[in-house]
């Protein structure tokens, strides 16, 4: 029996930063199990979005009067605070702020793929990819002639790595990789990942999005080449995420986006670019967002890190008991007691996810059902779309009882 | 003599809206005359993005419960306000959601830029263009081998509209052209620019960024092609704008970014695109910034764009009247009595604009020093930048007066 998260988070204390969690639902109380595609907010980020527009807001860079002060070294603070929270010593020089983990994929894709790669050229992904990495690079790959390779999912929802390590040749160029899936739980080796790629002079690109909510991360002890993730799945705001590069590759690259605050110097014939990161942050950046996003990280290890990965394997091994009492219900993903991030994917034989989703919501519970942007995924396990329910600091066993409940009164329903 | 900008708006009741116009800098209270770089944000922008965060928080497009439904239905609708809002009655199908208007103009210049432009095309700017135009179609360019053609500015500030005729030929795609210089304040005729691309069989980009939050501005009377803007400009928040484009062109077009949200299908092997504007929004977007824009938009309407138009003109004549008492002033852009934006920029004979601006902040008086992102077109002045003073709904002739006396002190120093 996995300790009760109550004994690993003070959940109760934790609610109380969320006012959102009181909202009401047709007569009950939001149970919100949506936590993979947005957490909520707290009011600590709200906050400081608030304060930001109050008493600083301003342009940043180029002004000298005290509010662009202000705010240019609370948005460039931010982001050595984002480097910090991922482990990469190098600080701002190895941290672009980005709109979200897609953008980042995309910037990668197009500032060093369109440059890069060409016929010959091997992009190694996994089958459990998300859209963001799976569309980029079969887009890049087919406009530059390389060929995308996609690292077989057993059974068990794990990586073959005996068939990454074939996959993985002198002819990859880019290994693209879940740290954790999003529609699986499973967390990958992508440590194992990158030294395969570097063996054989490739690069790696993480997808961070799901782990760095919810696990402790160390882009040095991975030895990630590209670390991407999303503030609004860390009780951030919307619209800004975080790419960590390593700075040798960050000032090799080209940029990819044009415009002001990225050169240093314009004619009307030629472009010099300017310091990392700010060369691949062109025009006015999320500057509020990216401040709101370093509050986030302070908010999440204020509780710690390790405690929050604890809490996410507890309930949703908690998930996968309740849910293994049902014949008649598929989880997707390890089984029982393998270390996990906090989500639990499920098909039931009678009932659409769709139609799970919609009945659930009329018991105020709030999951995701769909493809969770895998589609070839779920082709490969022969199912259209699966339900998913995901968890966050704030989540209870009670609420899992609850979607258990709501499972029960879908299955009536449908019987 | 003009009409006192207090006859014109409420300024008093509009500036409560304002906390941040209170703040103290060393002891006096701001006056905030850097409002083309940033505009400052009202209580009921603010109130808009708590509100979203403590009751509404989700994540869109995909999602079957309650919070998610009604994000999505805020963001969408968010999509038609701002259509609206600029003239486009194709509403959402018209209006891209972007970071600002430089990811605008990147996303034009790869999506259509990249796919279309070779050698012998050519890409018609002006010399008063910013840097997000000037180095970006520069940039795209070089790769496809096009050439970059500059329509001459004249010393009053005003494009060469003969020169423009002689370079828009056949062989141009492309013209893009400030609707408002962000220099020089000048109103450029993009009307008359629409009508000659099209004569050639090119397209129009318009950069709005200035215009759209100080006058009333409809796409379809200029017939742009597209057309860009920026939320934090017009009393938005950051990390968030808009691109109108004409639905035949962003129906015809590739995407830019890809990932989720942005494909109805894919499979390991191909994807296929969702509807507009979804095609161009990848990944989970910057939802909370996008529905607190349309709330900026409301915010300005209440006012009456036409009464902001004529609030900001009065006060730049005022404040070229005041500067113009003085021989050691040049002041950029075209003459007073001509209608402008809301922007003066100028230089002191003795003193370097760093200096003026810095200065200046000792009076609380904050306005913008540098080149404004137009290097090319402050080479061309002869100047390696200029002091600018930018105004908005919020500012009175007494914080002009301000300025003035602020300038007299920067003046005595340097003497």
């Amino acid at each position: 029996m996995a300790t009760p998260e109550s004994e690993i988070l003070d959940v109760e204390s934790i609610r109380d930063d969320f006012p959102i969690l009181d909202r009401d639902i047709g007569g009950k109380q939001l149970v919100y199990l949506d936590n993979a595609a947005t957490s909520q907010t707290p009011e600590q980020v709200v906050d400081a979005i608030t304060e930001y527009y109050y008493e600083t807001n301003a342009n940043i860079h180029r002004g000298l009067h005290q509010l662009s002060q202000e705010a240019s070294v609370a948005y460039e603070d931010a982001h050595d605070r984002l480097a910090e929270f991922i482990g990469a010593s190098g600080g701002r020089e190895e941290m672009v702020f980005v709109r979200n983990t897609t953008e980042a994929e995309n910037l990668i894709a197009y500032a060093w793929g369109l440059n890069e790669l060409g016929p010959g050229d091997e992009v190694v992904m996994t089958e459990m990819e998300h859209h963001s990495s799976l569309v980029t690079w079969q887009q890049i790959a087919e406009r530059t002639g390389a060929e995308v390779r996609y690292i077989r999912v057993d059974e068990e929802g794990h990586l073959d790595m005996d068939h990454a390590a074939e996959l993985i040749t002198d002819d990859t160029q880019m290994v693209s990789a879940l740290h954790v899936s999003n529609t699986l739980g499973t967390i990958n080796p992508v440590g194992e990942l990158a030294d395969l790629a570097h063996d054989h002079d490739a690069y790696i690109f993480v997808d961070g999005a799901q782990a760095v909510p919810t696990m402790p991360v160390d882009v040095e002890a991975i030895d990630a080449d590209f670390y991407a993730f999303s503030g609004h799945k860390m009780v951030g705001p919307t619209g800004i995420g975080g790419l960590y590069g390593k700075k040798h590759l960050l000032e090799e690259m080209d940029p990819f986006m044009y415009g002001g605050g990225m050169i240093r110097k314009v004619e009307f014939e030629e472009t010099t670019w300017h310091d990392l990161p700010w060369k691949y942050e062109a025009g006015t950046p999320a500057i509020c967002e990216g401040i709101a996003m370093a509050k986030a990280a302070d908010y999440l290890d204020d509780i710690g890190m390790e405690r929050i990965e604890r809490h996410e394997n507890a309930l949703a091994q908690y998930t996968i008991e309740q849910l293994s009492t049902f014949d008649d219900i598929d989880i997707l993903g390890p089984s029982a007691g393998e270390q996990r991030g906090g989500l639990v994917s499920f098909t039931l034989d009678t009932v659409h996810p769709h139609d799970i989703s919609e009945i659930l919501n009329d018991y105020s519970v709030a999951i995701r059902a769909g493809d969770h942007c895998t589609q070839p995924l779920h082709d490969k396990l022969g199912k259209t779309a699966s339900a998913r329910a995901s968890f966050y600091i704030y989540n209870t066993r009670e609420e899992i009882d609850a979607l258990v409940e709501a499972l029960d009164a879908a299955r009536d329903l449908f019987e």
